[in-house]
């Protein structure tokens, strides 16, 4: 089981305490363009760990064969063996690299993972997903492999440009819409104000508790865990569209908009819940438009397609999705994906 | 958990009826120099299968991360999806790399293996240990994944060549060695004629269920399953001093030797066992010599080394290793482990 610290410096005793019976040896690996990697290897060594810094191509870049490949040459090269711990410092990208470069080095050492971003607290931290993309496409080739910790130090968020607030948040508003209506309301009551730490804390707690509680019961995604891809049919075809001019987070946001659409259109969402959905996201100002053309293409190449049918998670309420016979994921007719899509570029242009 | 399906033919409704609920569409995996690739493909694809041919460089060379990576982007380009099943068909190598390949194929798709060679089907298939050599060393990068089944089919042997029935007979004899009286006994007073195909069988099922007793009690190797790892500090050390001109089995059988002397030298292992294993194994015409220089130096790099001292797996008697403190491998000094390769190189002068 992983364990999840939340709010605890990663400058301190208990995060070095954590590190030491994992490992007698630690490599650190951070996105290059991390303010303060060396901050954190330099206190590292000045608690007595053996520790090396391994730079990584900043964000999404990291995520190719290529570059674990190299770092898997220089960790044998420098003798990294099976009594190393390795800590990932960074956002999504980072960890998903360093979790998957873990799962396989020597057939498997321990992780610490650090996430930076709100993004990474709220959700890539947590589940045990690992991946590189290839030139077919995002997290084609990875395993699932759980850390021994995630440790979540609010105080990293403190630099993060508000383009990168919106984007974690729209993971946190997921996880209320799909099964949590509280978590939901707080920010529909409340607004979101990052600077109010107590209020964050709160948020995250909860958006953690809906995540780990899904992936508990079906860690390998045969069926509930697909609950968490809701809004993410849309985003992943804004994403690709846009060749990922659109932030993962944004292009989220405006998914769930679109699958609370179709949940209300095909009759499963009440009206007042689907306004409450629009409302909200409205306020919290996400950049609605414009979207990249051809948005039903990509979406054929989803993951959850099956039979060559376009599949969505789908909401039945704010806090609940529609299931039926154990099945979370539901073909919806193309004609009435078309009438989505003009939904939503309507909306983006308002 | 792994089925294991024992002396059926692959030609079978049987082995088609394991395949069909594991995937629609089939990739089939085979060294290059296995004969009968095509005539599995043949069969299968007479049964209905969507299944295509992956012909692999043959042995060894295909453990790499570049083979593994090729094929990866081939699968994508035919648009091999979650619904796939992997058969990987040919030897250890083979079975290895398929393994690794699937594990990490979006995140995991399932596979049979059909071992072709007894060493395979006694050792390398069981166990869920998959992996691809670096520049480094063999097996440095890869996960522990188990198949869905293990179709074993004892006909596929018949093209064997002799040397290769003795590379697969000395990890049963280790497996009777460590865990199996009866199983060595066996052999010991019968010999081994690979023609006597009930006799085979026989030791086939007991060389496999010392493996997954032990696997099973200790997957990932924290501690029980490193007995499976007696004679091959030194058979590494012979295959790495003499660049793999040993095979893997022949260096498994003056490893058995050398080890078995070292726990005699050690005062673990009776005088009267210790005479029993020298006098079959020297019996059953494995090569002894001459081996190659230098072999203390590749001990050092042996993954059982802790904190830089040599690690030995060590017999009590025929059929059981000595354990202490639930602990499986000593730490043995360097004198007397010089003192074992001295005797090593006269028995092979002999």
């Amino acid at each position: 089981m992983t364990q999840i610290h939340l709010d605890k410096s990663v400058y301190s005793p208990a995060f070095c305490d954590l590190c030491r019976p994992n490992g007698s040896r630690v490599a650190l690996f951070a996105d290059r363009n991390l303010p303060y990697a060396e901050t954190l290897l330099d206190y590292l060594k000045k608690n007595g760990f053996a520790a090396e810094l391994f730079l990584l191509p900043a964000g999404e870049k990291a995520k190719t064969r290529e570059v674990k490949q190299a770092l898997e040459d220089t960790l044998l090269e420098k003798g990294f063996g099976k009594d190393s711990l390795f800590l990932a410092f960074g956002g999504g990208a980072t960890l998903d690299l360093v979790g998957f470069l873990a799962s396989t080095y020597l057939r498997g050492v321990p992780t610490i993972l650090i996430p930076t971003t709100l993004l990474a607290m709220a959700d890539a931290s947590i589940g045990g997903k690992t991946a590189v993309d290839t030139p077919h496409g995002k997290n084609l080739i990875g395993t699932f492999y759980l850390p021994r910790a995630i440790w979540m130090d609010l105080t990293l968020l403190e630099t993060l440009p508000q383009k990168e607030w919106l984007n974690g948040l729209s993971e946190i508003l997921k996880a209320g819409l799909i099964a949590d209506a509280s978590l939901w309301e707080r920010i529909e009551e409340n607004g979101f104000d990052p600077k109010d730490k107590p209020a964050l804390l709160g948020l995250l707690e909860k958006a953690i508790a809906v995540k780990t509680r899904t992936v508990e019961e079906d860690p390998e995604e045969h069926s509930l865990r697909a609950i968490l891809n809701f809004g993410h049919t849309v985003a992943h075809a804004i994403e690709q569209a846009s060749e990922h001019a659109w932030p993962h987070g944004q292009a989220v946001a405006v998914g769930c908009l679109a699958e609370s659409y179709l949940s209300h259109l095909l009759g499963y969402l009440p009206a007042a819940d689907f306004e409450r959905i629009v409302r909200c996201i409205k306020s919290l100002g996400y950049p609605l438009g414009p979207l990249p053309e051809g948005l039903l293409e990509p979406m054929h190449h989803d993951k959850k397609v099956r039979d060559g049918k376009i599949h969505f998670v789908l909401l039945k309420k704010i806090g609940a999705v529609f299931s039926s016979c154990n099945e979370y994921t539901h073909v919806v007719d193309e004609k009435q994906i078309v009438t989505m899509l003009e939904w939503l570029d309507q909306l983006g242009e308002t």
